[in-house]
């Protein structure tokens, strides 16, 4: 066995010499990225030995690694065989540090509306004269009638009763005693919103007695490590028997993991906490119930399931109150998951006069229309560009990456995250680019990069025009340089921006139109996902991401899964409506739709 | 480590020389009486070396053991100590075999009334044109619009359907899916009713298609290793942490090998067992919830809950279908158990006009006054003696124990148990003996038995007179004798008689005045239990343990707990019927009142 101490936060882990460096820091909690699923061939898993003598590079790495990474002691992960005891730093990645602030305040007249109270009472002992059992007692002191009462718990009501002069607290959900506990612990009273994203998971503390915000965490999402987006962790959970468990299991652990730093920074017990809701995508559902999702890969894309799923903690799980109900918002449709759902609660578009879309930019985009109440639904396979998986020079919006990209009078001027050199390009940065570029007069309608001598005759500055060289994927336009490193657009990334811009145009267009209007009646776009709070939207329209019916009708509106996974918490009103909006909402299949394909053809003109 | 062998069933055990031959046997799953609890001084758990030599005799064996039996091999499992490979024969105890037959009929005019259903459907396959979820299609085939589903049935829904084309039986209750089983399945579907003696736990398996029993099994509760009755069941839970827990795991195994055993016998899978009902006396339902019963040990005897508790087969522990619903049926008091309240449902006593005493003799006799739909009971402590437990000769009704006595014309005849040499007395044989003493006017009024010239002068034939002898135990009385062995009734066990008849019949005087008539007044008596199907009624009211109403007015009612466990199994309404009867049935404490104190100093006279 050898030892691998991975930095930051000097996790120990003991592997055999048959193990990658990336199945090890999967094993020691380590968050890699591994969006190739160890192919080798996305390069997202760099990491550093700090000590210990890794075998030669292999021709993956020779391929992807700079000679300059390889001096500082980089590796890929994925295909760095453990072969001594080592010392490995894994870079870390961006997010959660603020989210607290970027979470959306409920709505205005948000009302709490939840079956669970905590009640602090004195249970009377038993004497000749009150000669009632245990339980009877309880009931008396509660005045209520008669509890539901699990066996789990009944085993606890006799020492619980005996411990502190019958001073007790019951954890009531309606009539159900679902927790009894010692002394008076009224104020300890917490319920969990997640949402599973496909790279992050966030979690959300709210205090059950007054419905406030307590908390937020992120996680990147620990399943990513086996796939970057869902296709690929269904195609890992085909492998192996054991993997649909195993990837369960990882998600189940993350939850922990977060709920353990959610008690110890606020001095709270993890039983403590008694409600909890789910949102994810339909495959992210399926994986966190154990679920197997192979049929959401094929067509026709039918899930297992999608109505809402109620659980207890104890099954899945979870260190919270074992009998704390777990509640899986319902997906609508194989692509088209509970996230959506949520969102389309949390900002309430189907109240909303007119006509909205709402959008979730991502490798599979949702689309929602709304009209006058009526909800239609579609999901668009608009790759991963935007996460900057597919990008030559792409990464996620971690340290490091060029988030905005401006260019005015020849001059380039970016921006990045956690300042410093760049090293990469996320999703917005990446928008900025196109279309400072298509502005520049760079990129043609077509998406046609110019060459240098082109440039140069149709009167562009020298400076912007030194800029174009050519590469190995065609023509490429260098956005940054210096004695280390360049950061290129390059042909190809102009191609995938092309196509995934495409398929969120062509989604929206085809909804619209399905609905008997036109893409000009449209009165608001909100743009869903924190990627909404970074995208300039001047670029957006520019690069026709979004419809061009002017910026001040485009919202970004945060993480609106994450506000509805926490309504739903908060509201059981709100989950029968989440049941109805799901059943109700009309989920058009852009692969079946003719009126899309032509519509994307459009689209991809810039 | 040392091997035992025990016979017959040829269990083999390994154990540490350590061990007592009643721990070796307890681990073994082999059933020994453990009255005294492991003091040596009960004499119940006697088993005979075939091979392996023991110890030396210790002094509480020596008291206890006769020559004979040391000469053919015997010894007390709890004082001998394993000391190398030994082969160990148990004797085989009585009852179990004929059960089914002496099951009562369920009630003329019993309906079926169960949520559970088994359907076999064939679910459609998804398509681009029938684009539903796996779980929508089910409820599409089930014409069902909405089902309630665990998360634990979720993860099998996918698999399920596709491995017979789609053909599946669902299990519900209402509109729950508890189940969903490849094929065609519906003919097995079973539920099961346990009655938890102190002593014998019976198990009856139902149809639960057209509500026929199909087998009864019965088995010694393995708890009795640790105590004959209640209270010192209570104070081995009370003596290690772990006791209350091992004592739950007894029982929920023993539950498990009549499963199996049902399974194996009647060919079918243990998870076609979808609901299961169990009665008990107070203590055996805390245990078997795992809840502390210390309470009913001391005043004021409060249990630690009455009402019916539902669980899930799988919280408990039972190898049937995971999701099968658990009923717990209500108690009334600490000594007052569900089993009662089972033997109110079968015998429909707060039905019947007039009024009727029911009683259920044992070590805690419990007794039920009805009259015109008004209930009260008490529980009263009898003692063991009708159990064989405090009475010199005594035994259980096992094989070799004299269950009848006759005495006419200054003979004595005996039934014995499966014929052959006597080798104690049980409870039947116990009351016909005492009734046969007072008819033959060796015991008085009082209970005092005569002298041998007491009796000559009395006139009685001189073939019983000879049968006095006078012993450490006072005068006795020789029921049986041959070269080896005599079976004597010593003055002891007549007090032991008279404090047991005593205590069950001042119990029904209590409740009869209590409830403002007199014992004449009383219409009918119901004998609980399979000791009222073979106790001699006109013996019975000789001595005083039923009151003299007249024999035609006293029934045996067979396992009446059994049978109304049955009936809740198959019938919600009667479910409902059980919480209402126990909540509403008046207890009275015994120990609290002044008339029974009277009427017991009354009742002990013959």
């Amino acid at each position: 066995m050898m030892k691998i101490l991975f930095q930051p936060g000097e996790k120990l882990i003991e592997v055999t010499s048959n193990s990658t460096l990336l199945e090890a820091a999967s094993k020691a909690g380590m968050l890699i990225d591994g969006s190739c699923n160890g192919a080798g061939t996305c390069g997202k898993c760099k990491v550093r030995m700090i000590a210990g003598k890794p075998d030669e590079l292999t021709a993956a790495e020779k391929k992807i690694l700079t000679v300059e990474e390889v001096e500082a002691g980089f590796r890929l992960a994925c295909k760095t065989m453990v072969k001594n005891d080592m010392v490995v730093e894994v870079p870390l990645m961006h997010g959660g540090s603020n989210r607290k602030k970027e979470m959306n305040q409920l709505p205005a007249g948000f009302k709490l509306d939840i079956r669970l109270s905590k009640r602090h009472v004195k249970v009377k002992r038993a004497s000749m004269k009150y000669q009632k059992n245990d339980l009877k007692r309880l009931e008396d002191a509660l005045e209520i009638k008669e509890l539901t009462i699990d066996s789990q718990i009944l085993s606890q009501l006799h020492p619980t009763l005996q411990e502190h002069k019958g001073e007790v607290t019951a954890v009531l959900r309606n009539d159900q005693l679902i927790a009894l506990e010692v002394g008076d612990t009224e104020l300890d009273h917490y319920g969990l919103a997640f949402d599973i994203g496909t790279t992050t998971v966030v979690g959300m503390l709210w205090n059950l007695n007054n419905g406030e915000l307590v908390d937020v965490e992120a996680r990147t999402n620990p399943q990513s490590n086996f796939g970057a987006d869902v296709i690929s962790r269904i195609q890992f959970t085909k492998e192996g028997e054991e993997n649909l468990e195993f990837m369960q299991k990882k998600i189940v652990q993350c939850f922990n993991e977060m709920i353990q730093t959610f008690a110890i920074k606020n001095g709270f017990k993890p039983e403590h906490i008694y409600d909890l809701t789910v949102v994810g995508n339909t495959t992210m559902s399926h994986l966190f119930e154990g679920v197997d999702p192979e049929s959401l890969a094929r067509t026709p894309f039918a899930p297992v399931f999608c109505q809402g799923v109620n659980g207890t903690a104890r099954e899945l799980g979870l260190d919270v109150n074992p009998l704390a109900n777990v509640y899986t918002l319902p997906n609508i449709a194989g692509h088209v998951g509970s996230d959506i759902v949520a969102g389309i609660l949390a900002t309430d578009i189907n109240q909303l006069k007119g006509i909205t879309l709402a959008i979730d930019i991502g490798t599979n985009g949702e689309v929602t229309f709304a009209h006058d109440g009526k909800i239609s639904v579609c999901s668009t396979a608009a790759g991963p560009a935007f996460e900057g998986a597919s990008i030559h020079h792409g990464m996620r919006a971690a340290k490091g990456a060029i988030e905005k990209v401006k260019i005015k009078n020849g001059q380039i001027a970016l921006e990045i995250i956690d300042g410093g050199e760049p090293i990469g390009i996320c999703g917005s940065g990446l928008i900025d680019a196109v279309a400072a570029l298509l502005e520049a007069g760079l990129i043609t309608k077509n998406g046609r990069m110019i060459t240098k001598e082109e440039a140069i005759e149709a009167g562009v500055k020298k400076e912007l025009a030194d800029c174009l060289i050519k590469s190995d994927m065609g023509m490429a336009f260098i956005l940054y340089q210096d004695n280390a490193r360049a950061i290129l657009i390059n042909q190809s990334d102009i191609r995938e921006v092309q196509l995934a811009k495409a398929a969120m145009l062509a989604g929206m267009c085809t909804l619209v139109k399905h609905n008997g209007f036109k893409l000009e009646d449209v009165d608001r776009v909100l743009i869903a996902g924190a990627f909404g709070n970074y995208i300039d939207k001047k670029s957006a329209v520019r690069i026709g991401l979004l419809p061009d019916i002017g910026i001040d009708k485009i919202f970004s509106v945060g993480n609106a899964a994450g506000s509805g996974a926490s309504m739903a918490l908060l509201s059981e009103k709100l989950r029968v409506e989440a049941e109805s909006l799901a059943s109700s909402a009309t989920h058009i299949e852009l692969s079946m739709n003719p009126d899309f394909q032509d519509e994307y053809m459009m689209a991809m003109r810039f």
